[in-house]
C-alpha cells in the first residue's frame, strides 16, 4: 500500500498534469480498472476508455485545478484535497467550483477510484 | 433527498454540537444504522451504541472542529467539508490535525454515512 505521503505526491501530479493538458500522464496515475465519479451522486465512469474521454473533456473546457487547502491521508490506502476548479469553454463565461476529491489507491500506487464532491451550488461565476 | 443547502446546514450544526460536548444533539443528527470511519481505513463504528461511544470519547478528548473551507455538496446524498480538529485529552498537550469529512445523507437528511480522511502525518502539535 502506498505511504500517505506517495498518495498526496500523486494527486499533486495530478493537478499537474491536467493543468498541463498531459492525457496520457494523467492516464498514467490511473489503474486499468479504475472509477470516476465527477460529481459524487452522477454516472460513474469505468475503466481507461471512459476516464480519458472525461479528461479530454475536460482539457478541452479549460479545466484548471488548485489545491486550497492542506492534502490529507487516511489509516491507509486514500487521500483527499480541497481544491478550486476554473471551467472556461471556448465561447462560455469562466466558472469557478469548489470541490473535495477523495482518491483510493490500489497497492502498485495507482489511482483505482476518485470522487469529487460538488454541487451546482458551488459553481459560480469568475470574476476575472 | 435533502438538498445541498440541507446537508451543509447539518453539518454546521454537526460542528456546533461537538464543539459543545452535545452527545444527543449529535446522535439526533445520525440515523439509527448509520456508520462512522474516522480515520478512513481504521475499523467502522455502526449503529448508534458505538458510534455514541465514539463521540463520548472525542468530547473527552475536548475534540473542537473549524471548518475551514468551502463546504462541498454533490448531485445528491453527499456533502464534505475541509475541516481543522484539535484535540487536547487531559494532561497531553494539544494536538491538530487536518482533515476532510464526507457524510451520506438519507431522504430523511439523516446521516447515514461519516467518513474521515486524515493520517497520522496529518497531526501536529499545537503552538498554542
Amino acid at each position: 500500500m502506498p505511504s500517505n505521503d506517495e498518495m498526496k505526491a500523486a494527486m499533486r501530479a495530478y493537478v499537474e498534469r491536467l493543468n498541463a493538458g498531459d492525457l496520457d500522464g494523467i492516464m498514467a496515475l490511473y489503474a486499468d480498472d479504475a472509477t470516476v465519479e465527477d460529481p459524487v451522486g452522477a454516472d460513474v465512469r469505468r475503466g481507461a476508455a471512459e476516464i480519458r474521454a472525461f479528461y479530454d473533456q475536460a482539457v478541452a473546457s479549460n479545466a484548471k485545478l488548485r489545491i486550497v487547502g492542506p492534502q490529507c491521508g487516511s489509516a491507509g490506502g486514500f487521500a483527499a484535497m480541497p481544491i478550486e476548479v476554473s471551467v472556461a469553454p471556448p465561447g462560455a463565461p469562466k466558472m469557478l467550483i469548489g470541490a473535495i476529491e477523495t482518491m483510493r489507491f490500489n497497492d502498485a500506487g495507482k489511482i483505482v477510484e476518485m470522487r469529487a464532491f460538488w454541487g451546482n451550488e458551488d459553481m459560480t461565476l469568475s470574476m476575472e
